[in-house]
């Protein structure tokens, strides 16, 4: 690629740990015991520090927001770190810095493993608050996600409605019957895999047949038919193998879509853990800002944000039509809330695949 | 129920094997040696013949269609015994009486396992033919199925025309990349089990976890977002789990789409041979009635039958617009092809689950 062409990746101007120093309770009953967020910061605070945007990052991302959000940060793009300094915090349950079941518990000097309790996104919020706190930040300029960090997003307009100016959350409702079953199918997946011994396996030794099966069916989950049908169609895996014959032992030729699929799982494996797939996963199961609230309006009306919600037109797993009535429910309860789609084939995934779409999108809603 | 509302389920009048005294080819390459066709006949032939129905059954079917399509023989139903001979022959590759993965290899005196070869559904057919044609049948008044039982009516069309004079395809055009993805995902679900032993494993101790895996992942795909959404919603599961807790060793609650969906794998496992599900789940993958003709319209042309082919409104594994497309393309070739569209939330499913609007919907193109 031309130098020029391609906007470098900014680096982190921070990147580090915030420990609370102290017994977190969670909503499941459960506590974290002095939890530790990784979290990095990109361009620098103003010294109103009211040029913060946090972004929150989905089941597979890192609080290296450039890294797997780069066009974001191009010229033109959402965010200008002249202007912003961005703030990505790692989640809980994560395998990327952040307290998860990769971690000691210290309240028995063992690692949580599939012991690790059970993540509310709100714990989530609750912790990132402690963190954006304790840099002396009163208002978030934005907060943004998508996925599992759009639930983060609403649950902050929602817990913290006056530390957020502007919310944008993309391609997230809670989640409904179909994708319920698909993330139980995932952690299944896992959980058959003969190394999986109960969540009690050893890093180097670890269930990746059964991580590499969940990512698969996730990646069928996050694209759509559309997709699957323009790209891959009936044909043979590229690499010359036949369907159409029999080989010894079973194993026959892969159609295109069965190769790709299995190079996702592959791919993922080298970079995730199976325990943490499972806990991210339950953490995105059990989202409902409306839960533990009187009513919906209760909920929504403490909103003070301007809040966008973004749908795509042809994601499965969070319905278009799901997002678009949330915005109005929200709307309902006398918050400035508008509805935005994406038009792309990419269904769930379009945030990631389709980056410089949902840039123009949300730049003029931004401004 | 009140005896007299529910029509009784008939008896076959015949069931048996056909044993093939030969060796067949197969479209593979390979071969299967002197095999065995389980089927049922309900109802008598009449003297010239001319009265038999061929119904050919989907996955996890069987040559008793009394069992799993009763409907079709209610009053006013579709078939009509005082009038109808009815044959069910059970498919190669099944685990219900024909040749398949349990069965022994005459070659050497083993079981097939895993290295039963792969079968085409044109091989199904040509199977299929000969057995009728033993019983002094030249032309079938009728042939329907659904799923790759509708894969089978569409080629016996095509190979046969002059042995087919009404067809019916139901929920079936080639597999997308879609149903080609989730099917590859199925078998490796069943493969991933540390009972699969490559396919060898004894029937007692069968890889049951992965052939639950895999039929559930199935039940998804067999079903619509929408059917999902109205029964189960977010609700919890109905034994009383409770998704929003930790229990002990990471068995969280469930919610009720999840516990379904493993009702569903158990009682599939009571029935059904992980190497029968990978061997015809490929046929499934290879069914294309174009391969090997010159062209689609060199194969449709061939067609004589009057053939229907019937898609469902929310079938996302064969997407109803695909089906549509099939019939133009071979009422293009000239043939009678006509398009009828079941409304039914049930997706693929909707041929087993709501049989009395498929009775209404074919009747009259029956009649």
């Amino acid at each position: 690629m031309t130098p020029g062409t391609h906007p470098s990746i900014p680096k982190p101007t921070f990147e580090g740990d915030f420990q609370l120093d102290e017994v977190v309770s969670l909503e499941s009953g459960e506590v974290l015991c002095r939890p530790t967020q990784h979290y990095a910061m990109y361009g620098q605070l103003n010294e109103a520090r009211d040029n913060a945007v946090l972004v929150c990052h989905a089941l597979s991302g890192s609080a290296l927001v450039a890294e797997w959000w780069p066009q974001l940060f191009a010229p033109g793009g959402l965010l200008d770190l002249k202007r912003d300094c961005v703030i990505g915090i790692n989640i809980f349950g994560s395998c990327y810095g952040s307290t998860g079941p990769g971690s000691i518990d210290p309240q028995t000097g063992n690692k949580y493993g599939p012991t690790f309790p059970l993540i509310n996104v709100r714990d989530i919020v609750r912790a990132q608050a402690k963190l954006i706190d304790s840099l002396g930040i009163r208002k978030l300029k934005l907060a943004i996600g998508a996925s599992i960090g759009g639930m983060q997003v609403l649950e902050w307009a929602i817990l913290f409605p006056e530390c957020v100016a502007r919310a944008i959350s993309i391609g997230v409702a809670p989640l409904g019957a179909m994708g319920l079953g698909l993330n139980h199918l995932q952690r299944q997946a896992i959980q058959l895999d003969p190394k999986w011994k109960g969540g009690h396996y050893a890093p180097e030794d670890a269930p990746r047949g059964g991580l590499a099966l969940a990512r698969a069916l996730g990646v069928i989950s996050y694209k759509s038919v559309e997709l699957f049908e323009q790209r891959f169609n009936r044909k043979p895996n590229r690499n010359g193998e036949n369907p159409w014959i029999s080989t010894a032992a079973g194993q026959n030729g892969r159609f295109d879509v069965a190769g790709f699929l299995d190079y996702q799982g592959e791919k993922f494996n080298a970079r995730f853990d199976p325990n943490s797939y499972i806990s991210i996963t339950r953490t995105m199961d059990i989202f409902d800002p409306v839960r533990a609230h009187t009513s919906p309006y209760a909920a929504y009306e403490r909103i003070q944000a301007h809040l966008t919600l973004v749908g795509i037109s042809t994601d499965w797993l969070f319905p278009p039509e799901d997002i678009r009535s949330l915005a109005a429910i929200i709307g309902a309860a006398g918050v400035r809330c508008d509805y935005r789609e994406m038009a792309s084939l990419h269904g769930h995934d379009a945030f990631l695949a389709e980056p410089e779409q949902l840039v123009r999108l949300l730049t003029p809603v931004f401004e």
